[in-house]
């Protein structure tokens, strides 16, 4: 019910509620704990609480609150628990949660510069920030040819990239024309599926996306690579495009990116690098190598909605040459017309991405970096790897497990000695319990088991208890199979 | 400066800051109107503000907040103004910006079922309501063949429903071969840019577009369509597309549904209609015959983020057959499989769009929704209406000025009798002033005046304050000119 003649929350409602959502949340982080960290709820049971028809009349706020609790919170799995080692992290912060409601606040549409300037502006300006934070090539400051803008995520990033590529090699062409079922895209075994539905989406093909082996390490092979080129070339083909990660989502990889580099020079391919988890760890002098031969790189993208505490969505995609992205994405309908895109001198970042409407995304990034500083987002970056690192040694010190690939940095991939239906029992066994949470991959054909320990408040008590729970789910279910 | 060894903001750190974020967006409600509502700065102005290098220490809140109000205000533009009559609108309210703090705050990934129940299907049934409350074809239900899920914008719907649609026709070999150069898609010469850019990106080919004339009201020509799809068809092409409107973004011109669609069905063409802003009209039943024939559409968007008061991005997106859309979007990694997804009784939404991650967006709209009620956001359509036809009726009744297209809801597009020159001359010297913001477009080659209603707190007063600013700058223009 509301009395407001207009329905709308007066500001000193507004004031009232927001109290009480941002108390909500206070509390929510002070007993994240005490849930269980993967939704226990069957398919259905949400829904089956939800009312089948909307409300005639207005809610209170309190109703609706209420319900949140009542309904909403056993179907949440959550992500923000310390005790989360599932996937990638998708980690939020203070800071994060209070830049992204500024921009909700503030309601501004970036769409072009003109639209709010400052919108634009502060996005450039903090992604010039980041290259020098991450210590990237120069040539993704927007002072040069390059420059940064904020996607979605990795999958917006990787398309983009992909349509730049596409549109570079044909001229332009397949924007007019459409695409041309001789480009053919390249990435390892290892690299995100969001590779495959962007030559999906693209109309590069599934089927010219060549997916080239990898060594003893899950990185791929140059040597594979440049063998399958040349056949690609052989047969009239046009390679165009490889997408090499730094750190795979199943095992935290890092593709070489010096030699796939070279191949991508000699052969005029566009090399875009997914640093999407990993990128972060590059705030950090001791880690950068990770990085290593991305100045041969026409793309980059790494996601501060995953290890640097920005909540999702953020992506920062950077590209080397900002007017083949732009050529390749931009239209002008009338309506957008406007004195300061036609001066040049403005950024209009609706050319550079799939929607045309856009938040005020780069305050909470903002927000991240003056309210922790680089020192302390190192801090957090060395934290994780630390501990991650002692998980490490605690697997290859126990006789009954075994590390499945090398742990870079903050995931540790690693199975229990006695197969793949052992695995998936610990697995079933630890989420079922509620105290923590975490997923498995294939390596080999093998079931294999990861730990991403990269969660904002995870801390070493919650990696040891976890290791605790493994063993003695471990020791549970050979029990049983005994 | 973070004195907590953590460097992390702690709950009570949090409950103070966020206090001061509510209020700090309450008072910005409160003074909204003392801001040119155009951004008057320069490019480069806004950058010029911030350190050229990040902090390698971090900063308090309150150093952060008020960077906000000196460096990011002045270069705001500000949608949320009720003097905002530019483009169409980009609503926030009150319950949708706390559902949105609600949303971060969680900081769920909801990419599949698993990730967060909750996340699915409160979206699942939220968007069932809506079907509901705009009175929809059923066939978009999800307890039928159909569905909705939540895009970030229109163009990312639009892209969805070509890509889908691309499938269909080429019963999925595109999406393993890559695009067919032969595939043709259609809109009126008023569709939004973003079915061009669609064309772009889904490898059709901008060129593989055809532009169909409208009529008198701006309206697609059915005739012209089918003569169109006829020519194509006899030189060996595939018509396999059309994108109509309800409600363009230049004039708000409604497309004739029932014979598009006829033509759509004849053919076998996949028929998406866009009515991103207008759809919301239809919350009010003597307003939904702008969707008559829309029973005849494979899917359907409209953007709650524009007039239904839910703070960017929410694009409602249906499709009346939902296993095409997924099996066009579908990649099923190693890591993502769980019991759940195999089960088939879950919807996983990563299926449905373009990324892979996705934050918990249905809060904001369930949360307007119970806010408002059907009667709360049908009195604020109702009442924009009202107001846009008074201007309406202002416009007519003035021997300067006239009405360049039909008004059928709360878009006005008008022009001073003395051309181009005088047109524009006023347009820029009300954006000026700083008092209101409206925007432009050209029809029939003319430069037209538009003004969009629908700002969420944009009262009478308001529009009859921006219809005497229009009038004396006409006068100060003409006079100048004379």
């Amino acid at each position: 019910m509301n009395d407001s003649p207009s329905f709308h929350m007066t500001p000193d409602e507004f004031r009232q509620a927001g109290r009480a959502v941002v108390d909500w949340i206070a509390d929510y982080y002070e007993r994240i704990e005490s849930y269980p960290v993967l939704s226990q709820v069957k398919p259905g049971e949400v829904r089956s609480m939800l009312p089948p028809d909307p409300p005639q009349e207005g809610e209170t706020f309190d109703a609706i609150l209420a319900d949140v609790d009542r309904i909403v919170m056993p179907g949440v799995t959550h992500w923000q628990s310390p005790n989360f080692f599932a996937y990638f992290p998708a980690n939020a912060s203070g800071p994060a949660i209070l830049g992204d409601l500024l921009s909700s606040g503030l309601g501004v549409q970036g769409m072009i510069w003109a639209t709010s300037p400052a919108c634009t502006e502060v996005e450039t300006h903090v992604l010039d920030w980041v290259v020098k934070m991450l210590d990237l090539p120069e040539k993704f400051l927007s002072s040069g040819d390059g420059g940064g803008v904020i996607q979605d995520s990795a999958s917006g990033a990787t398309l983009c990239s992909m349509l730049a590529a596409r549109e570079r090699i044909t001229e332009f062409a397949s924007n007019e024309r459409g695409a041309d079922g001789r480009l053919i895209a390249y990435a390892s075994s290892q690299g995100h599926s969001s590779i495959e539905k962007a030559a999906m989406i693209a109309g590069i093909g599934r089927g010219n996306l060549r997916i080239i082996d990898v060594d003893e390490k899950y990185a791929m092979r140059p040597d594979r690579l440049q063998e399958q080129i040349e056949a690609d070339l052989a047969q009239g083909l046009v390679p165009f495009y490889v997408a090499a990660t730094v750190g795979t989502t199943s095992s935290n990889a890092l593709d070489p990116l010096p030699a796939i580099g070279e191949i991508c020079r000699k052969y005029g391919l566009w090399l875009h690098v997914d640093g999407a988890m990993s990128g972060t760890a590059a705030l950090c002098p001791e880690f950068r190598y990770i990085h290593e031969g991305l100045e041969l790189a026409d793309s980059y993208a790494f996601n501060p909605h995953k290890w640097m505490f920005t909540n999702f969505d953020c992506d920062c995609f950077f590209v080397a040459d900002r007017k083949t992205l732009i050529k390749t994405l931009s239209i002008l309908p009338e309506y957008l017309r406007n004195k300061a895109t036609e001066s040049g001198a403005v950024i209009d970042y609706r050319d550079w991405h799939v929607p045309l409407g856009r938040r005020f995304r780069s305050l909470k990034l903002w927000f991240v970096i003056r309210h922790y500083g680089l020192e302390g987002l190192r801090y957090h970056v060395r934290r994780h790897v630390k501990i991650a690192q002692e998980f490490v040694r605690w697997v290859e010190g126990d006789a009954d497990f075994e590390l499945a690939a090398p742990a870079p940095l903050n995931v540790a991939c690693f199975r229990h000695r006695g197969g793949d239906a052992v695995n998936q029992a610990i697995m079933d066994r630890v989420n079922a319990g509620g105290e923590m949470f975490l997923t498995h991959t294939k390596l080999d054909d093998r079931l294999t088991l990861r730990m991403s320990i990269a969660q904002t408040n995870t801390e070493r008590r919650h990696v040891e208890k976890a290791w605790r729970l493994i063993r003695e789910a471990a020791a549970a279910v050979t029990a049983e199979q005994a």
